[in-house]
């Protein structure tokens, strides 16, 4: 028998980590990673520490270079290589490397092709790319090519004035990372409320923190417009305003990469990611996803949707490269869960926020109150606000906590209840630790828990 | 009818916590709460912050005194006024105020006496004792009166220089307070290990960080003297050594106080703690009883242990006040759950140790390993070591993590994966957050979780 082929396309989280557990799974496999950028396996929630100095270079968040990859794992891996198109037919890739292209069969193939960042409806940004130019100074925030462009920017800026558009988890890091670069910043969000994605009382804490840090907040945005000159963003015109900026960072979020499975006829969901079966096949058996590209099943809502994180993409990959030879593992629902500091402020969000919880579920409740994180005679003792959404019949929906780093394991109790069913009414029952250093006399959760029987 | 009569004896967490819900459930009532000592309503786990300097005065943890309680509670309070007999036939109690016995009747009584310092078993010691003196600096630590006899001797002691019986959670404590007050500690451990009470690889942890912090450690020490001058120690006599010391705190553990209760022959367990109902009722139905006094009931063997925790004692409070004014609240099983920090160091420990659990299990199992707290490229990553105890069908028995704050979060995961018995094989199906300023990649428990599979 000749060595089963395996190919991966991308070779971020989950490209990476589906390429090593091939590799792993079947020693004997031809496993080949290719990656249309220049770097592989890379961290992408770091990118706004390295930024801004915390992480002091980008070299530390690229964990593997190709020869590293393919001595410590046995993975063959072509960086620079995008591919261009996808033969079902005849299992094979065509891709482009120092400007020649390249065939490739497989016999099992991982599409971790990842996500790119949406364009925002802006006129002047539509027009100069329908006609061909690249606005040099409208930069994504996805991959570490982007923040060299981005940190370009930053050392050059003479100004340092930027433009933020989107006020989700990465535009509220963005935030935190310029002014830390002593950055003027202009944060545009076309919602009616900063932090859009999260709740309305979130929203506002965070509309707060970033008054408090002299950022200027423009929401409601949808009137505004860009100067454009030689191809750069020189000016930003709002509400009656006239700002020059130095650069404009594109926060707006993610859409899934997925032009050749598409050109292919791979199906599709709504979200535009690729659909799989829980053991990450897409419509064509021999052929896998992982990662930013593909749909994930929301444990709470039992639907598909679209969930681009790192540590889910990294747990597909596993998942998929031990499937693609030969294993039998299988992806659960996911419970969606996502941390973020902005400022000194720590945000824990797990399941649902108010506005999807009452697409897919009748007579929402929730409770909510503020708490201490510690007792109030302890030095660094701060506020803590919490909110828990839940079903009619005590099933916990969502939950967001804004507080000090305990949020973590906050969020990851509640991510842990309702994976096991737990309703809201028993958070009360738990017997939670207290020392005067690290946890407040009742724990939040407690309180939240009594609130929801009464 | 007349109003109901109350009595609550012990003014601490689980007195202040009964006397107030008696008077709020019952509004018509009239509530007595009698302490022997100065003090009412104080903070027991800050004490070694008072006397570190972090919380700048022991006022601060003393939340009320007679007025303000009876105010705010509508309680009578009376300080000062230790009970010193109880007679169930009568339903009377005999305090002593002002060098005076009074009687006092009751409809219902709610013992909440506490606990205090077990007496290390020191020929020196025992003989003073037994002759009625008393060693003016051999110092429990268990009050704010007894805070502030220690503060009287830090701030008179010229050489600085302190003797610690115990290593468990209050010795370890106080290592880290005295040594902010640039103490020189000796620090003396009957059992062969620092952190008896706890797993042997903490208790190797703490040694070690106590030996870096110029701690002198003494383990396995049985053979050890005081020399004895006026009443004083003034010298520990240790292998060979001949340490002079300052003052010695004795942190041995705590044992319940309760004689009054056993003159009038309540019914007592094998702690010699309060054995109570559900309803937290003694033997005497007219009795109830709450606090460091009286029993718990383990929920992870199901029997009777003593578990004098101020959490738990005030929940205690809580009950046995609704209760005893007619309500028919009941208390729980109770999951151990104690956190600790030592310098840098934060301990979370939830269940049995392997100790505990090999007594009142067969063929228990246990999985353990290091990890980081962050990705290692975050400033501020720091080792975690995280153990779980489990049972052959893999229900959780207990666990101990040392590491960053975040042990506190762990802890309550694993507290609550023990009350709702989710298996340690599950623990890592929970999504937990991730983002580099917070939390690791993987989680510890998802780690163990594997590992427990595997």
């Amino acid at each position: 028998m000749n060595p089963r082929k395996i190919v991966v396309v991308g070779g971020n989280a989950a490209g990476a980590a589906a390429a090593a557990k091939a590799a792993r799974t079947d020693p004997s496999a031809t496993v080949t990673l290719l990656e249309a950028g220049n770097f592989i396996s890379t961290g992408t929630c770091e990118l706004p520490y390295v930024l801004s100095g915390e992480i002091s270079d980008y070299k530390k968040i690229v964990f593997f270079d190709e020869e590293s990859f393919r001595i410590q794992k046995g993975v063959k891996v072509l960086t620079n290589s995008p591919v261009i198109s996808l033969n079902r037919r005849k299992k094979e890739i065509t891709f482009v490397r120092e400007q020649k292209e390249e065939i490739l069969g497989y016999d099992k193939l991982i599409l971790s092709t990842g996500a790119k960042s949406r364009i925002p409806d802006i006129p002047e940004i539509i027009a100069e790319t329908d006609e061909g130019r690249e606005l040099q100074n409208f930069l994504p925030f996805k991959t570490v090519s982007n923040l060299l462009r981005v940190q370009e920017e930053v050392y050059s800026a003479k100004h340092k004035r930027v433009c933020i558009i989107g006020s989700g988890f990465i535009g509220l890091e963005l935030c935190e990372a310029f002014k830390k670069l002593n950055f003027e910043i202009m944060l545009i969000e076309k919602m009616d409320q900063i932090f859009p994605s999260g709740e309305t009382e979130a929203g506002k804490i965070f509309n707060e923190l970033l008054r408090e840090m002299n950022i200027r907040i423009f929401t409601n945005a949808s009137k505004y417009k860009f100067r454009i000159k030689d191809s750069r963003i020189t000016n930003l015109i709002i509400d009656g305003y006239d700002f020059e900026v130095d650069f404009v960072v594109n926060a707006t979020g993610f859409i899934p990469q997925n032009r050749i499975a598409l050109e292919a006829g791979l199906e599709t969901g709504e979200s535009g990611a690729l659909r799989v079966n829980s053991k990450l096949q897409t419509s064509d058996p021999n052929i896998y996803a992982a990662g930013d590209n593909t749909e994930n099943i929301n444990l709470i809502t039992r639907r598909p949707f679209y969930f681009p994180l790192a540590t889910i993409a990294q747990k597909e990959g596993h998942i998929a490269g031990e499937n693609a030879t030969g294993g039998n593992n299988f992806m659960r629902p996911v419970i969606p869960a996502i941390t973020l500091k902005c400022f000194d402020h720590y945000l824990g969000t797990v399941g649902l926020n108010t506005e999807t919880a009452k697409k897919h579920f009748r007579n929402i409740k929730s409770v909510q109150t503020t708490h201490r994180n510690l007792v109030p005679v302890m030095p660094g003792s701060r506020g803590q606000w919490g909110k828990i959404i839940y079903a009619e019949n005590g099933n916990i929906l969502g939950a967001s906590f804004i507080g000090g780093k305990e949020v973590s394991g906050l969020a990851d109790i509640v991510s842990t209840a309702i994976r096991f069913s737990i309703p809201v009414t028993k958070l009360d029952e738990t017997d939670y630790n207290y020392t005067p250093a690290l946890s407040p006399f009742i724990n939040i959760l407690s309180i939240l828990g009594r609130k929801a029987k009464s």
